[in-house]
């Protein structure tokens, strides 16, 4: 039920004005007291609610988990600990975890919808869990997707190797730490949106990531745009969302 | 004894000039070397003496505890550890350790006298423990409080099923991580005063708190203050000097 | 005309559904291509639409104003430069420009509704842009102001000189740069909520105010809340909302 | 000529190695000794060669526009200054100055050939600089571009105002400044890509748009990416991309 | 034996220029290859060679230890763990260690020089083990120490209880985190070079240490200088240097 | 009349209570409405009134200095326009001015009364403003005053040329911009009090100063502290309170 | 095979142009799915591929090892930890641990073959694993060194006792925390490139050694450049590449 | 004379003791009061006294020249404004300005005697004035230059175009504003060192270079060092000091 049909059976007078208020307040949340689960957010923003486990405890994270379970919807969780992906297994035991991109998921029926595939391109090897994450979640999104890994600038010829795969992307993925030069060489090479995500490897002047940060925000190419540090979460998201226009 | 007094003291003969300067000095602190207690404190200000345990070693928080309460003050210990709650409890065994908030507390008589209450909302579940610690604290201070959580902007609907609850209080304080923009949206609708609490939840260029802090100083929306980060019991004790007014 | 109105009048079949969707969004909005008027924002948030002139052009401003002026809107704009103020009273030439708060202002009617006073309390002269722009604007929002400049903690006993007047406020503004030291020290001896406004007064590591803005954010006393640097504004605004509670 | 050509005609013996080499090299490069303008950029990135001004004198704009109009190219050419619109007109009669957006193009035959439109939205009047550059670069890009202004979430109702046009565009760019919130609402209401574009607009403590930055970087909204504080031509140019997809 | 010795020596003809050259080189060096000990300092900058632990290993601690103590110099040692203690101990048993202060000390003889005493003042209990440091160190360089702690401006009569103590002193070395304020209101009331001492104590926005920091290096009192985060140590130093004059 | 004067008054009845009350408030205040001044600064911290010019009018420094100059007091006022210190001279005709310093002074009689000399030493010749700033401080307040000028380390052997200057001052105040090494370098070789004053000078990373400024905070030398950058007003404060006990 | 001996077997027909596009790009990569490892980068730099363990798991490092290893190529990995120098050493058991630099390394066959020795210089004890770290990068890359340790500029003189070696190498590495002067002392004594690495060792307001690195940046001596924090392995590679001129 | 001549006339009683240690101490400066000139610094360090303009009055510049004119020294100026270079062609006529890279120099005779050339690349035409810095101080320093502009990563083929010219090279200087990327892959493709300067030119989040900065510092190809922000006078200082090895 969404906003017209409310308004609609109010005007018929199958609900008071005080009802349609309250109803229009309280479209499809799942209320649980510590949170409140998005349960519409799919329909809304094309991504549905999925749990961002960083600052939980493993039993707030076990009672989402349950809760969306029971109310049919897939789960992904990021960053979790091993600790939470068993408590997560006690409720959906085919639920996947990935120690390298630390997600645990389950999804109800595999599809893929995208209208094409994302490149999930890494600078170097310490980026995997980052572009990991951004793997896991793509394909959570019923995207089709190909990951090329440690093709960063010190070597530029290794990412020649794999040119004809980055061309053909829908659009692309960068996870680089460090200069975070990848995301301008790939943004100055394809004519396909790139989304950079700067990783938080490197030596002490990375300051945690803010160096691939800063430099991937001043891509002098000019097709580039950026997602938080080590969000590989977020990245895919976006990506997601322009491989299905 | 306050000024006044010893002044009008002096000018009776009752003490000498030496006699009263001393005493104007020595007004109301209870002296520990490594600590001097303002037992004045909640008459001077409105908000009593409360240990901020961080940096404290656990026998130097139960030294101040068993001090205050022979004096007969209430007591609040703020980031306590497990350990230091054990040790708490072995002088006042009815005090009450909250691990979320990490908190322990004590009153010898539960009161209420606020004008109203004090709406505490929180846009992320992994934002609860700061949540808890404004709870917590405004709650010592004798206001009644309502707790409103994961109401966060990504899911604004949220937000408007407690709409009510809201837009009634006194003083509202929004707790929220990431980009904190819950703070604006919550100022840009009600006619009550709002105090932002940023937390330190985010990936990497949250920078521990930086983002949602920017963010909620630079608020559009014009009747919003901010506090330190993280900073629950600081939102708490401006949110009950506002609500006793 | 609110939202209640409109779904009544829905309900009456007075305007069918596409009426009244399009009522609801355009609920008092006054649309200029290039700006987009909140006239409701006073009734909502009880601080009526201001125009912040920094970054706009002269004749954007004058054409805001006129706007204003028509739909009989009391008129504030701050941070103009002189060249705006000429402009405004071509419009309104009753307007007040004061220099020193870089405002104009005009009101149809004076009128003082707070319960109390507010203090703005400045810690040096060199503050006064700021502090000005506060009396300003909580004189616009109908407040009884009281201003106390120069009373810094590098002569402490300046501030004992107004003591009276500080402690008998109902809310305290408190303007300082440097090191802004002022807002603890006031925080720490009254009973009233302190909202204090860092400037960008001071020596190169004052960083234009982020020495004073981080100095209030970490008040050891705790009834402090804090605005954006030279947010004189912000302050009043908020000010002016606690103090009509 | 491109790559495959080239070792073509060296393989029918047309070429000689070293001729080969050099012929890879200079692949549709323009010298100009100060510049080297790159007239392949269009079909390798899908965005032609534009002139960035900032830092460069009048005289070196002007002699790049001379070249790039020699040889039949559109011409864009951003943050300029009224002097060197001037200078540039001296050869090209028919360009057009954008004085808010600083912008001077030309283009030899207009054309729409996206896939539907880009939103431009705007928090506040005060960003229209930064807006405007956004909208005149997605024209030169030959996409149809919708501009929605002044809808920050001070009043968010404003944005709802809006809400047909802002559902239905292809791609959406959010320009804001202050804590650049109306980049988390409007992702977490759509199910299309949305670019941030932070503004330096704001009190002291946004930084120069640090805070709009790192704000739109923390987006709890999934669907957000972000560029350079005050480059919408960078938004413009991403959002193209993804609107031919 | 120092420079103008060994030129005499040279002159004559009691060494050859190459010995000159190299015993000016190797005046009062003890070189052990990880670590060179700079026995002349003490002579030099009326400071001798103090160990700073951190960052060193046990063994390395142990070694300069065992080479200062059989070289008859007095030793201090700071920033040492308990581990770091244990081994010290083995070569001096008589060593004393201070936990609080993580300081690790052994004098041949007890004695003041300096013309006056140094106040220690701390804001808070918090800031003790800097407080230590500072007061373990002025004594240690034979100057005496008055401690005067958890004086800080959240209520600031507790600073005027030792005020006595504090006018009489030489030299004044205020410790505090947070907003750091003690150290502007002790210097705006006394005729005594003031030394501030930031710590890293505070929520989030202090930046461990950064703000207390900002805070002091802003002071509006004149006569404050300001050592670095944590200095502990570095504060005596400068004080003791003040104290003999 | 201090203190002690009025509460032996009021005792001995030649006042009542709120007479005294109010004079111990208005204790040695000259009242401006925009300005407090501090009549009794110098016999309190030993350093008189001072006017800090930055941020203030014109006819608000006149004010002051006129305000100042009637009540028999020494004008000193830092950070002057030219513009300023005309004005300045239309009311103290005989006042000095130093463009390079940017500072005004009047003395009514010069005298010197430290127990020796204050060394300023300058690392570049682009230093000298703020050098200057604290020389002419310095004299102002009555020290002697020895001033030795671009002697950085880049040429380190310039430094050894004015050694014994050095070494016989009491205090020694060091001014560098760059990367401030000179403050350590000095203070690894004199057993005197060093306070480094770091300046704006220099390249892109120098920030404005905060390259020197973290350098001197970190000075491995342990007799180094640290005012704020480009504020040698603030060491000459310092160093004539120690020169002076 | 090269780029050349590519064309030229196509120009002769000894393969077609898809398989030529296909060599070129696969030119000396070894594919490992998680990793590329760069086999030309010896010869196209001057630098062998090098193992950066930080961020990698063991089981990472062991198996690049492993094929490196096949290969015959010489084996260096940084930032390793105890478990992985263990699980290198099951493969190649004469690879030689050091757990100060933390590096693990392996040559088949030890050459110097610089023009000169690379002096490796440290200001102090705490600096040594950085030190290290770069002493054995540039001995795995054939260059003689000489390690020069503890002579920082709190005691100059000890600088002055090696001065011999240390202007008799050909390049210099100077590793130093804190403030980092020595870089510009030593710099402003040679006419030798001075290559600076700030270590992340000091007190607070060092900030992880960006302190160190704005000072060595701010170098007012002019043959200074600068690596990354903590970045020993980086700056042996540039003195290394310097040596073999 | 030098420091062995002064201790053999010493020696042999041509000068007493007092005169050695002043002589020592005298050794080549010109004293100016307000500048020391260091006349020696070429002997000592490779590079002559070069004057840094910036901070400096057209007055101070004028003199210093004309000092260093007499004692036959030759001249470069850096960061001169057109006045500067006025006055300064006053008293050597012949004299170069190049407003471009703010220089102006006289030396009296030309020569070139590095062991091969350097190439200055820069990224961007908005780069140039850094570019031109570092190209006219290496030639003053008597190198070959090869200059390439325009080349950076948003159109790399142009960078293949200089191919031969920039691995020919005996030292590369790379100049890049926005994120730097060009360092990293020109460090990635040649074998020979290269040194980075970052330049201030970018949109918002450059943050004055610094973006470029931390992205040069944080270069995944290891022989790559770094300058200060728009340094080109130390990068060509350095780059002359290696190719003259």
């Amino acid at each position: 039920m969404d906003f017209r049909d409310i308004l609609e059976k109010y005007k018929n007078g199958e609900i008071v004005l005080e009802e349609a208020l309250s109803q229009l307040a309280s479209l499809e949340i799942e209320e649980m007291g510590f949170a409140s689960i998005d349960t519409s957010r799919q329909k809304r923003t094309g991504i549905p609610e999925v749990i961002y486990a960083s600052g939980k405890t493993t039993e707030q994270v076990r009672l989402i988990v349950e809760r969306m379970y029971e109310k049919g919807m897939d789960i992904l969780a990021t960053r979790v600990t091993e600790e939470m992906s068993e408590a997560v297994k006690t409720i959906v035991p085919e639920a996947v975890y990935n120690p390298l991109a630390r997600t645990i998921s389950f999804k109800h029926k595999e599809e893929i919808c995208g209208n094409g595939y994302i490149a999930v391109i890494s600078a170097g090897t310490s980026d995997l869990p980052v572009a990991e994450e951004a793997a896991v979640t793509a394909r959570f999104l019923n995207n089709k997707v190909v990951a090329i890994y440690d093709v960063g600038v010190a070597g530029i010829h290794r990412l020649f190797h794999k040119w004809e795969l980055i061309r053909n992307a829908r659009v692309i993925i960068v996870v680089a730490g460090m200069e975070g030069a990848l995301a301008s060489v790939v943004g100055g090479l394809v004519d396909k949106p790139v989304i950079g995500v700067p990783t938080s490897i490197g030596y002490g002047a990375s300051f945690q990531g803010l160096a691939a940060l800063l430099s991937m925000l001043n891509s002098c190419a000019s097709g580039v745009s950026v997602v938080n540090i080590d969000n590989g979460f977020g990245a895919a998201c976006q990506a997601s969302l322009i491989n299905k226009l």
